[in-house]
């Protein structure tokens, strides 16, 4: 499979009859099987029933059928997505032993219906707790632009899939930031739509106020495209860039950052013509909200399992969630409460903004054997901080688009496009400027690294 | 002032000129002030302004101009609901020190705007934590129709004002049964009306997602007019009562009753030609529930001020607030998930009827000085365990009638007619056949105790 082959292009090589819907699905399949020693990204392979799909599109074709608009495009999904006939493991091996899914997670469905192959899943953090990708069941995923550094977390696997040039999209969750991270740090287009936009069912949960399902691309066509084949509406028009009020988010999120990514977020900046900055009020606290609010929603999801299957999670998680479980109940309602409070506070900004930019994470991929960063002068652990800007925007449920930095030097960089709920267009527009002017997009693997 | 003198009678009396508005609150005051002694309902009398507002109120009548609907009406309130210029205390001495209210309780505003004067606030256990309205600052509400016995609580000190003819009508709170427990004791028309119907503003609370404001009245008419006063909505059309499909609720609801209510049942449903049966299930858990998500709101509500001043509270509300603050967030995760379950099934089940009937409390008030009360066989507190038909309708936000039984005994009994969210107006309809067939009414209080 070529290097970032996009979801479009095969889907018109198979409609306009230069390739065949089975020869891709196997190039695919081979690829997965032969290319991913190193990076780990894949936990499963669904072969048969990719090929058995493949081989109903060709007969399509064949038949003179008109061919829906991803016939035949593969693509993998995060190791908590269900996928018919197979047990959904969310990373873990606690569920091992549960009942094969009985249906396709929703926007599995809607992707099929439109005649996307799913042809794997793809790793992640156990129960897609946390910002790293390092399972003690499943293996490390190791970022395709250096396997010496992470891949990013929760949906790793997916990033890294992507960024490999294996898929040319894939699906993930984000609770916290678990497609924004790896999306920045693998330097791939990922979205985190609003909270509640796409239908989450047959995705496993970990936190029922926070969760939401989104995907990563190698092209932003793709990744417009498949978002609103997953949304099930059609195009809404993107309201043109100049148009568009956009501020950069100053104080917490200007804080931290590595010198190159100020340079890049200034050139972003500049391209818009942007000059002004919003600062979000008690960022600190809507991130510690986040945590709280994940912690005990997640908690009481796995304490059953962990009364009786304590030793079987990853010790990562297993902690954090019997300690998330014991929070005291005023803990988490006075999490709420300021989350109310800060949604009310996001919307008045929204009624003079209508897109934000912010950094994703701090700069480049820790190190998977030095996984730290410095907040504030000190080093802390990585997997608990690289959610330092994103989490604090998960709280309200606010639509991210991330976006893969060009031409900032060897590793990848993101920023965070941030708009008002339901406003993804608007990110969509500001997006294609970026790309247009040469900032953004994806950046092709280092030589060494390539198949 | 006579016993059971109604509202609309009072504002009749007002409008046509037999009275002034001004002699009517006199009276009230002198009435308040002179007759509380055994039953100590009344915590602080708004003596100047009452007076004040009648004086307006007689003003405008000599001015010729039309008075509103309940012009001259006396009222009073639980000590939850706030009076512009006057401190509330919610049964609390913690309270003391904070600023008077800015403003009127919004339902106290409507009924204000209608004419209804504010004249005094009303007994209840502390920050409405109890079923017995004995509060360790304000003293014990007494019984009216046998003061060695409970009023219930927590809106004690509102159903014994009205029960004792002292007031027409008294705002209450309900959130495990605070309206309709004294209602049921005291022997008065009482309304806890759906969840989120009636504003709370200015009323103070105690669990979030429990909490309704409503209303006791000495007769259904009354209760009805000021219900829609409180609602700001013209009154709805009542469903004749022959073409309502009414249920008695069995199991739970049919256990641990007194032998003189299942007669009175009995009696009610056999008018109501009702031979049906319906179950709600898991009755216990939605009990469980119930205290649980009032322990962990009232808990968070709480514990900043329980930091600093613990040694004010009553005892009896203290340490189950801070048992509460402390439940695990999983416990009070798991009540919420299990409401919304059940709620779905309170939803199947008012597919098929429209109004539930179902006792209010086993029996007749208990002795103030033997608080005990018995359940499956064993005597356990009355305190905790009043809310055994209550609690259960509390959580699905269930509107609810509560219904004094005639011809009972020497001592009130009392029912409550349940609808679907919304559906007062049915209540309405089945609580006037039943009126009108003799069976529910306010029953006078013993020679001994009248004035």
């Amino acid at each position: 499979m070529t290097h970032f082959s996009s979801a479009l292009a095969i889907a018109e090589a198979i409609r306009s009859g230069k390739k065949s819907a089975v020869s891709t699905i196997q190039e695919t399949l081979n690829t997965l099987r032969t290319q991913d020693n190193d990076i780990r990204c894949v936990t499963h392979i669904f072969a048969d029933k990719a090929l058995q799909q493949a081989h109903k599109i060709d007969a399509m074709r064949q038949a003179g059928q008109t061919l829906p608009p991803l016939a035949g495009v593969p693509f993998g999904v995060k190791d908590l997505f269900d996928i018919a006939g197979h047990v959904t493991t969310a990373g873990s091996i606690v569920l091992r032993n549960t009942p094969p899914a009985q249906k396709d997670a929703a926007i599995v469905q809607r992707l099929k219906a439109a005649g996307a192959i799913p042809v794997a899943t793809l790793n992640m953090d156990e129960f897609a707790y946390g910002f790293a990708t390092v399972n003690a069941h499943y293996g490390t995923t190791h970022n395709p632009h250096d396997l010496a550094r992470m891949a990013g977390g929760s949906s790793g696997g997916s990033a890294a899939a992507v960024a490999a040039g294996f898929l040319p999209f894939a699906l993930g969750s984000d609770t916290n930031g678990s497609i924004r991270i790896p999306a920045s740090l693998c330097g791939v287009w990922g979205i985190k739509p609003t909270f509640g936009r796409l239908p989450r069912a047959g995705a496993y949960p970990f936190s029922a106020s926070l969760d939401v399902v989104g995907s990563f691309a190698s092209s932003l066509d793709d990744l417009i495209t498949t978002f609103y084949v997953m949304d099930g509406s059609i195009p809404a028009p993107e309201p043109a860039v100049d148009t568009l009020r956009i501020s950069r988010l100053g104080g917490w999120f200007a804080s931290n950052l590595s010198p190159t990514l100020v340079a890049a977020l200034n050139r972003v900046c500049a391209s818009l013509k942007n000059s002004s900055t919003v600062d979000l009020p008690e960022v600190a606290s809507a991130r510690a909200a986040s945590f709280l609010i994940t912690a005990a929603e997640g908690g009481n999801l796995h304490l059953p399992r962990l009364r009786k299957q304590a030793e079987e999670y990853d010790p990562a998680t297993r902690d954090r969630l019997i300690a998330g479980a014991l929070l005291p109940s005023s803990t988490y309602l006075q999490a709420q409460r300021f989350r109310n409070w800060f949604r009310q506070k996001i919307h008045e900004i929204f009624q003079k903004t209508d897109v934000l930019i912010a950094p994703t994470v701090m700069g480049e991929a820790p190190l998977l054997d030095e996984p730290t960063i410095m907040v504030d002068g000190k080093l802390v652990s990585a997997r608990a901080n690289l959610g330092l800007f994103t989490q604090p925007l998960s709280l309200p449920g606010l639509p991210v688009l991330c976006l893969p930095l060009k031409n900032t030097g060897s590793l990848p960089l993101g920023l965070q496009l941030v708009a008002a709920p339901g406003q993804e267009a608007a990110l969509f527009s500001v997006a294609r400027a970026l790309k247009k002017s040469g900032l953004a997009g994806c950046v092709p693997l280092p030589e060494k690294e390539m198949a």
